[in-house]
């Protein structure tokens, strides 16, 4: 609830809106379309992740930063400026000012601003992390809204990739920290740079005239983002003629031939057994051009430091299939895929996916300073690494509730509240029925809504002979569920001790149920 | 840095911007006017404190809550109906479906949303608590920005003023769990209905007809909640016949003879050495008047309770001048206010004030279901309580920067990371220099700023000997400041010790300085 300077704004506020208020219609109790509330463990389970993570990158030298969720337009920099009023993909609006303001859509564009505004303040590199919601100005859609968690970790100012193996080495930590197991994750690394040697082997890149062949590059590239969901034939016809979609929709190709795109397919073909084998590959398909040999340099460089930190082939591997982000990534890029299986909506067994990415990209302070700084950075799916927890039982499952103080005697409030006051000096959740108390079976009701493990009972008569009724709520549900004399004769769900006792046998049954 | 969706969304905005930008102007790299961003310790600080609030909150049964940034600016309900662009207050915008929305101000609206929204779900009482950013649509000023953090408790539902004494209770627990000590704080307890008992007894509440001296009544709640500012002789002008002000502003007053106001003053003025006399003192203030005496009892009951639990009046007290927010809440109102002295701009001792406030409410949801829903709660000034903190040492102060390894040798790179990476398996924080290794003079300068405790430096002679010099940056900066020659042979800011011993050396330095 709002104090003093809160109250005061609220208040001044109330007066206005009652006093202009013509039609007296209520308004809808509705969180707006595309967004949602999170309530209770959502958000405890979410905190709990992303501390650990946080735990993870502060130990490798990032600090935290918390930029403010609203930036200029003209920082976030992604409107036409013929535009009146930009909407597209973010939410602004104009300030009184004049200026166009609006909720940042990712982490990196204020990363970018922050960079260039506090450039001789910040130590350089400068390693940051910063975990939050972004906004989408996007149409909602199921499981996709329009505010959603990021965590990124990115390092400004370091040119050596040495900067991209401690961010995979750093994920790699990071996903072990929450709960993934070594072996049901997995950090593919590949390097912009040698498809880069490719293109030029392939005959579409010109070191000497970087223009020329701008086009077929871009359809190529555009062309192995989207592996993933057109496939190898699908990529092969943007690569050549074009590609008909099922709509009869003609996106243009590349026009290379055959043979050249046998090249290009063979980059993202090129893993073998070992990281020494896929390099030697990569070498081969890039022979001749020197912006590939230094790629496959970069990866070599790349996996030798990681070997030498204990980031072996089981955690971190070389792997040209990697191919989400090449377009936009200067220099290596990476992903975390977790390699455990789950069933799909249809009932079949698939592999997790990806729940991390990220890579090497040098123009990210260039538009406000028009200096080049070299950044390299991961992001991990907050949302996508969670249901990744659930899926594993990492997360979840154990009662959360608190044990519940019930009221039998309305005039005794304060010795319920005093007893629940003792149970919490004894590092025990717990809190006392302030409904209406008439009714006991919405005290019981009110206590399964909690989801709470235990509740206390003491009626008058218990309270002259110095004892309390402690409910087995768990128990309880149990046998009410299969309900056998026998089983309840063997552990009543309900049993009297002396008020000297309570915490120490409420402690017993919370053990019983791994409660905390 | 973004990965899977995000970057295939930024990376077709980054094709239409290039392509459409006429000017290639550089854009301003600013926070927006009115906003700030947080690095490194005010992030990590604030979380730590928060953290320690929500266990305070946890235990005692409250759930977190965690409601979108956005609402429709109808469940804020606080725009004059006729106003085509709402701007009052908040930051809003129109939807592409031309529903207007808005970031929230508060929690308390949220929270009542959330209340109607999902009346049949949550349990009855609902206790929940919730730490966030809000947002407001003001001018800043110095210390005073457009998005600060709220971190509020409510309990809605709850119809017993127990669930007032537990809010005050638990207020109490947070602020010694943070680092308040017993005796630098105090939480006072007034009560809404004792005012308006005095207000009866004075003759400007007639309870046979509520709507009757409404006006003179809001004259004298509004007096009363700017105590603070105009003093008694102010608030006796208002209640009177009225204040001119410096500026020549005449402001009407409430039409009260010199004995009614006596009344209203003694109300305030009713506060004894022991809380029963003060609960004296008010029962004969609103002799007569039930309502009043409805509110005496509650506080009685308040002070009982909480007395029951510990909570003396070294902790909490009833206080009749707690006139903040009379004006807004029905029932008990409480105030936190820290007792200790600090020095204000002017050099002159004074207490350092309010951190938190609430109070009992009851027309949360009834805008949106026509309803009636007691609540009560309270609402922590983040940023003033953290001020606190700083103000009496409980947080700032040591050296929070990693130790830096770094790099003397540009080709025994994965060596340095190696040692960072043993150095982070003890515990310690530890990064390498990723920056240009070549002046080694930039390579300390940057251990400077980041505040680093220790750098390790390791030259290929070195290497080959097996060792590495330890550097106590801390000392270092010391005896850079006094340079006393016995000192440094006493304790040299250098020293080499064998790889093996690393650990356990730089273990010992970060000791002497209370790193963690």
């Amino acid at each position: 609830m709002a104090p003093i300077r809160y109250t005061l704004a609220r208040e001044t506020i109330g007066c206005k809106t009652m006093s202009s208020e013509k039609k007296p219609r209520r308004p809808k109790a509705e969180t707006p379309k595309g967004f949602r509330d999170y309530f209770g463990a959502e958000v405890t389970e979410r905190a709990a992740m992303l501390g650990k993570i946080a735990e993870v990158y502060r130990a490798h030298g990032f600090d935290p930063l918390e930029t403010s969720a609203v930036e200029t337009v003209e920082a976030l920099g992604k409107f036409l400026p013929d535009v009146d009023r930009p909407n597209e993909g973010v939410f602004a609006w104009q300030d009184e000012g004049g200026d166009w303001l609006a909720l940042r859509y990712d982490m990196t564009a204020p990363l970018a601003r922050v960079a260039a505004q506090f450039r001789n303040d910040l130590p350089s590199p400068y390693r940051r992390y910063t975990m939050g919601p972004v906004w989408r100005n996007e149409k909602p859609g199921p499981g996709r809204f329009r505010q959603f968690y990021q965590c990124d970790a990115d390092t400004v100012g370091a040119a050596s990739v040495a900067a991209d193996a401690e961010i995979c080495g750093m994920l790699s930590d990071a996903l072990e920290a929450v709960g993934i197991d070594r072996g049901d994750y997995i950090v593919r690394v590949n390097n912009r740079k040698v498809l880069n040697g490719v293109m030029e082997v392939a005959g579409v890149l010109d070191p000497s005239d970087p223009d020329r062949f701008a086009e077929e590059r871009g359809i190529v590239l555009r062309a192995i983002d989207k592996f993933d969901k057109f496939g190898e034939a699908g990529v092969r016809a943007l690569m050549g003629k074009g590609r008909l979609d099922e709509s009869g929709d003609f996106t243009k190709g590349a026009g290379l031939s055959d043979a050249q795109a046998d090249v290009v397919m063979g980059f993202m073909d090129a893993k073998r057994e070992t990281g020494a084998a896929t390099a030697a590959r990569l070498r081969e398909l890039v022979s001749g051009s020197a912006l590939g040999a230094a790629g496959v340099d970069e990866l070599e460089f790349i996996a030798q430091i990681l070997d030498g930190q204990g980031y072996g082939p089981d955690r971190i591997v070389i792997d040209p299939s990697v191919v989400r982000g090449l377009g936009y990534y200067t220099g290596p890029v990476f992903e975390a895929e977790l390699t455990f299986e789950i069933l799909d909506e249809k009932g079949r067994k698939r592999s997790f996916g990806s729940v991390a990415g990220g890579g090497r990209y040098d123009d990210l302070v260039k538009r406000f300073t028009g200096q080049e700084v070299p950044a390299t950075g991961v992001s991990i799916g907050v949302d996508r690494l969670l249901a990744a927890l659930r899926a594993k039982g990492r997360i979840g499952g154990t009662a959360q509730g608190p044990v519940v103080v019930t009221v039998m005697d309305r005039d005794r409030m304060g010795e319920y509240l005093a007893m629940a006051a003792t149970l919490r000096r004894a590092g025990i959740r717990a809190e006392v029925y302030l409904g209406n108390p008439k009714n006991f079976g919405n005290q019981l009701k009110y206590a399964d809504k909690r989801e709470s493990p235990v509740a206390i009972i003491q009626g008058a008569d218990e309270a002259a002979r110095g004892v309390v009724q402690i409910k087995d709520l768990v128990l309880g549900a149990k046998i009410a569920a299969s309900a056998s004399v026998e089983e309840w004769k063997a552990q009543p769900a309900q049993f009297e001790v002396s008020t000297g006792d309570m915490v120490a046998k409420v402690q017993e049954v919370l053990a019983r149920y791994g409660v905390k």
